[in-house]
């Protein structure tokens, strides 16, 4: 099984951060979301320098793949910008002390109170993704008295080669101003003709778990085509150039991620090859992992319960989290590397299906894996849940969201805490 | 479009409840979750007239649908019983003053100190889900000096025909103890063996959103050829028959469901035919509905953000809600019904998709239905949504749970607070 750099095996169990899971798990109970620290920060420096060569640009982390306050003060810490969502998102980057001049606001559908917040908070640029945002946007500026960054979320027409459900910058997508059709034209115009706002540049999220270069490659054409257009016929500068996010994981060993430091650096160097061919100047780069940031910096820790085989059919090894915490498999049929961390030493010979306690049959974690011999009370962990679990996870069948911690030189630090039964009907009146 | 007996549509809005949604929408902001409790007591009281005849038996409201405080007050006071499935179940019923000795705790991996919440609250029964769950039940009532109710829960190899993922006793599922390989006769065998476990009966769920009564006829056909062997082989009677739940509900006009008091008159009628013709005694026969009491009777209340046109592919109307509070189009491609509530009485002449405003393409509330010509503002309704909706909610993208009203005699009342801001990260550290 493949077990990422920073994992350890030591007297049969399995460590991470420096922490052996399996005292982690009995220190602070399960399911529990742990977060390797060293890792987060080791993607945060790769990216950072891949980008010192071509100087003018900045690493967004994608928040929305796992938002609590302390992955702002290390993102922060690192450097990093912010790509945030919500106001949710605007709220808690803020309450942890982030720079938010450094940070960007996305959204299909944002609401007033989002972007009066946004305004307040005064984030770096917001992104629009229609020409009836911009309108409004317009008038809450006014209302505001503010002038605002705006960039326009751009629809390519590009299709990176992932799951149909995480594609977002097709003709088909609710994101972004069509090119073809001429809406992003119009937006770029209505942006130039509105008093409180300022053309800043390009956004576009062409999908996620992508392991290629070449849709990037599309973008940083369609983009470069589209400020030439906007030079020529508007006479603007597009400063910036937002590429987002979608750099692929390694969740099992059939994934093979690319480098991200040597993405960044091929991605710049074709901007600034396309631009110089097109006689523009070298815009700003921003680029919005979230995902590679954090997916394999997490694992999450179960305690095993039933083992249920039925002959010839299949064989559950159920544990006590499920999909109010991992809908990962519910909602994408994602799949996950998973062992027994007290007996990680031992050969991973049974091929097993990881199922939650949820009253739901598709409440799988892990489907088809192959694992030690489970037995009641062993310590299971999946690998690479650092994105979109905590994110995700919510009370199906009133379970509480675990604790997270972060763990780093040995030593663990509560960063989230669980819920409490109390937490879940402290709203019900 | 279907609108179900209890909506009306006057001066040109949809009514629920006898409240103008409109109205709602203004007075609670949206997202807002409307339930109708007048449909709801209707439904309960249609269950429990059916059973009447029978004279022996309950019905138990299944609360994984829709779980809070104030459900249960509504249920009970029906003189319903309630399945829980966790330990937050038990809690919130418990807490809402629910006769917890009508209570029946169910799950394929029940946690200890969720048995000892079940024990100590006097639930009464556990229905266990597996050989080793028996055992350390067993393990638990002596400690507990406590003796309990047990089913056993069966996996007869039915296949309701249904959404894959919600089948749940076909052969191969994490849910109960297998019929033909004999887990089950053993499951009773240990059951009345243990000194502190009672032996009542049998538990199976044979699916979700099912329309037909062949699966649930096969279903008896089973229960009363093992109680047939139970009594034979192991001189003890099966007192109760726990037929679960699963009866569909009408989410488009293209569900076409069942009666519920037809199906239940009908299957009650089916198991004293077959324990007669078995010469058993007529057991106490338990239903579990939960979709069918609360789906219909809910409504989600948006408001209408962006509307993006993209001409020839798709018309997207978004929300201010999304996959956080309604996930189930992402889970399971689930199909609703949508209405403009302030242009109720317009022609439904537009195809759109309803999409969210979480940074998901698969974000989607509904998709391709006929909708009134939607602008920004409008007040969007999906109907039947008080199944699976809150009860699944997150806070994805750091989105809010939106707040619960219930609607009744053109009133409406509070019953779950939404979440702020602060309550979304009052957990972080």
């Amino acid at each position: 099984m493949y077990l990422r750099k920073g994992y350890e095996i030591k007297n049969g169990h399995l460590y991470a951060g420096g922490c052996d899971t399996v005292g982690l798990a009995k220190e602070h109970g399960t399911p529990l979301y742990v977060m390797d620290e060293d890792y987060i920060r080791g993607v945060c420096r790769q990216y950072n320098s891949a980008l010192k060569d071509y100087g003018h640009g900045m690493i967004c982390y994608a928040s929305k793949a796992f938002s609590c306050k302390e992955i702002y003060r290390v993102a922060g810490s690192e450097g990093l910008g912010a790509d945030v969502v919500s106001g949710g998102e605007i709220l808690t980057a803020a309450a942890a002390g982030f720079p938010m001049d450094k940070v960007y606001f996305h959204g299909n559908n944002k609401q007033d109170a989002e972007i009066v917040l946004a305004i307040r908070h005064g984030v770096h640029a917001i992104v629009c993704d229609s020409l009836s945002e911009i309108e409004f946007l317009q008038k809450i500026c006014e209302r505001e008295k503010a002038r605002v960054n705006v960039l326009v979320r751009l629809n390519p027409g590009i299709e990176a080669h992932t799951h149909n459900f995480v594609k977002t910058a097709t003709a088909d997508s609710k994101f972004g101003c069509s090119i073809s059709d001429g809406t992003a034209m119009s937006a770029v115009k209505m942006i130039l003709d509105a008093q409180n706002l300022i053309f800043k540049g390009f956004h576009s999220h062409i999908g996620s778990q992508i392991f290629e270069i070449e849709p990037y490659d599309l973008l940083i054409k369609a983009f470069t085509a589209l400020a030439l257009k906007v030079k020529e016929k508007l006479n603007a500068d597009t400063d910036e150039f937002n590429l987002g996010g979608g750099f692929g994981v390694k969740y099992t060993d059939a994934d093979k991620p690319l480098s991200y430091s040597d993405s960044i650096k091929t991605l710049c160097q074709k901007v600034a090859d396309a631009v110089t061919a097109a006689g523009l100047k070298k815009p700003f780069i921003v680029f919005e992992p979230g995902r590679s940031i954090v997916a394999e910096a997490g694992l999450t820790l179960y305690t095993v319960g039933a083992v249920k085989d039925i002959k010839g059919i299949k064989k559950y090894v159920t544990v006590d989290g499920g999909m109010f915490e991992n809908p990962r498999f519910a909602l994408y049929r994602a799949q996950y590397s998973a062992l027994l961390c007290n007996k990680a030493a031992e050969p991973a010979a049974d091929k097993v299906t990881v199922a939650g306690k949820c009253c739901e049959s598709g409440d799988i974690i892990v489907a088809d894996t192959m694992l030690q011999k489970a037995e009641r009370g062993d310590i299971l962990s999946v690998l690479a849940t650092g994105a979109y679990n905590f994110s995700m996870a919510g009370n199906y069948n009133r379970n509480p969201v675990p604790k997270v911690v972060m763990v780093k030189d040995g030593r663990s630090r509560l960063i989230v805490r669980g819920q409490t039964y109390e937490d879940m009907s402290s709203r019900d009146i």
